[in-house]
């Protein structure tokens, strides 16, 4: 199947070693391959975006998703009109309104339209944004062994959303500690939330610590207390789509409420971001924007209307959690223990 | 469409006088009439029970559900096996088992069979049944009363599940509480959560609140947080499966997470249940049994699997709220403030 505006293929992915290292997120020479993440775990489209418009539609239709992939897409969307000859101020525009949360977008954005401000030529552009790629890979891997290192062995962790290879350039943010402790017996049991509305745990984390032959399993989002309270599951791991000065940190909409329930439990709260997630100029939480998105997308399932005809709902898809209530940010910088301003200029002067 | 294990018709109800008198539960002389709440909104289709073998498949798959609407129809169970001539106590075994939660099964059963115990005949059962139905409605008015009155006019508040008239004789218990506060203004605006995996909240609240006219907004289950920040929720309200002597309640899974939430926030938290629903038998919570349900329902939505294939999940349809997250249960008898052993025992000694 074509997506409606691009070159699409449903090709199996060919450049992946192993299953941990899915790359979702391809420069392809001249054009930007994506896979379709609002298809799995039912099929693995792929689909090749060649314009910055494009790669917008894509982000905002949530085919690539996640705050460092989206970041990174917005990148070769520079690329790509570059390529094109098209008006880059325009063309970054466009871009930067895809989505409103996620700071790794405006981040990225930036550092292109740094480069482009020195008169950088095409070939300059996409070193940058495979500088991009490359260096969230490689601030993945380093999350990983720090976070895992903070987790007593034999644990069981819950997380929410996606934070994988999908979300990433790669091997992932909390999921990527998730990873490095299984491999080194600090985690012994996983759980994942579903993430209503868009069941990106369910979907799409299931889909890779299953590949990836992670003990596993799927709870409900209003579970978590329930889980919480027998004591096994030790630190409750997410992501952030942007860390204010302070360290409160905006994420998937369901992460305040999981973080209220591990202070409630005496379990720990970490958040694994690298540092482009992190947001200095934006004082407190409170300052995020926060995406509010259709009702339609709690209306129905899978297309089939689930609710009665005239139904409102409200739909955030992200939230605050406020700095006191995590124990750890996890940055590929270090560790910020208790973070608050103090703390977060230590590593972000 | 028929059931495949009863008599059915997808006849409209013709017994209901207004859109919240909405009976989903009806005795018709020789048959019990059950409105199929798997099927909602998308349909309303009606089927008849006739044998107590039927009602127990009802309640076991769901199609008849709520802690008060199980027992009334399992005391119609009784007076079907009554008519057919079927040994009593199996037909009271049988439907016993049919979920493990929920009190008010066990309650009716009991009633039921204290009446067998009498040399009751089929007509004097029949009366029992009938009394049991009707008295669930008349408490459920009075709660709605005793409950509207602690509410603050022109609040907020959320709920959880569906406690409506699908889940009782008829009006509802916390969703009872709501219908009497929008009547009196006390309620101003209504929240509900989806309540994943079988989102009752999506299905079956939103569709009588809806018909009712009522101002109502669906939220998936993990924004509550962020809805209970902004200060304009003054209580959550939820209905029970069973109230443990100390006031800890079992109710749908979520439930438990909404009370830390609300404690969080300084938003109260109300559970509104007939007498029916508390064991004095059963000393603390961690004593309930809680339903853990087949993985599947999590796996797959409307019938498509939506997670990866080998994916496990965890699926307790129950949690237990402790009695000191509570700050009224509404009871018939009246409302018990701060709950514990010995408040509960000015009601129910």
């Amino acid at each position: 199947m074509r997506h409606p505006h691009c070159q699409c293929d449903n090709a199996p992915m060919n450049t992946h070693a192993s299953h941990d290292s899915i790359r979702a997120v391809q420069w392809h020479g001249d054009r930007l391959r994506l896979l379709d993440q609002r298809r799995l775990p039912a099929e693995e489209v792929w689909f090749d975006s060649t314009s910055a418009e494009h790669v917008t539609t894509a982000i905002r239709d949530l085919a690539v998703r996640g705050a460092p992939a989206i970041g990174i897409a917005a990148a070769w969307g520079v690329v790509l009109a570059a390529r094109a000859g098209q008006d880059l101020p325009a063309a970054l525009a466009t871009l930067r309104a895809a989505r409103p949360t996620a700071v790794n977008l405006m981040w990225a954005l930036d550092r292109m339209n740094r480069r482009i401000a020195e008169g950088a030529d095409t070939d300059a552009l996409t070193r940058e944004a495979q500088a991009i790629q490359d260096e969230d890979l490689a601030a993945n891997r380093h999350m990983g062994e720090l976070g895992a290192a903070l987790i007593e062995p034999g644990s069981h962790v819950l997380t929410h959303c996606n934070t994988g290879s999908l979300a990433t350039a790669g091997y992932g943010t909390a999921l990527g500690v998730i990873r490095a402790g299984v491999a080194s017996g600090h985690i012994e049991q996983v759980y994942a939330g579903e993430t209503r509305p868009w069941q990106q745990g369910a979907r799409l984390t299931m889909w890779e610590l299953v590949r990836d032959g992670i003990p596993a399993r799927l709870i409900a989002d209003s579970a978590a207390s329930h889980l919480l309270k027998d004591g096994k599951v030790k630190w409750v791991i997410v992501g952030a789509d942007r860390i204010a000065a302070n360290g409160d940190t905006a994420n998937k909409i369901g992460t305040y409420q999981l973080a209220i329930a591990a202070r409630h439990h005496g379990v720990k709260f970490m958040v694994v971001a690298p540092s482009t997630t992190v947001d200095m100029a934006t004082a407190h939480g409170d300052d995020i924007e926060i995406e509010l998105r259709d009702a339609a997308e709690l209306l129905s399932m899978s297309g089939t209307r689930t609710v009665i005809e005239g139904a409102d709902a409200w739909n955030p898809v992200f939230d605050v959690t406020p700095a006191a209530l995590i124990d750890a940010i996890v940055t590929e910088r270090g560790v910020i223990l208790k973070p608050d301003e103090t703390q977060m200029r230590t590593l972000f002067p």
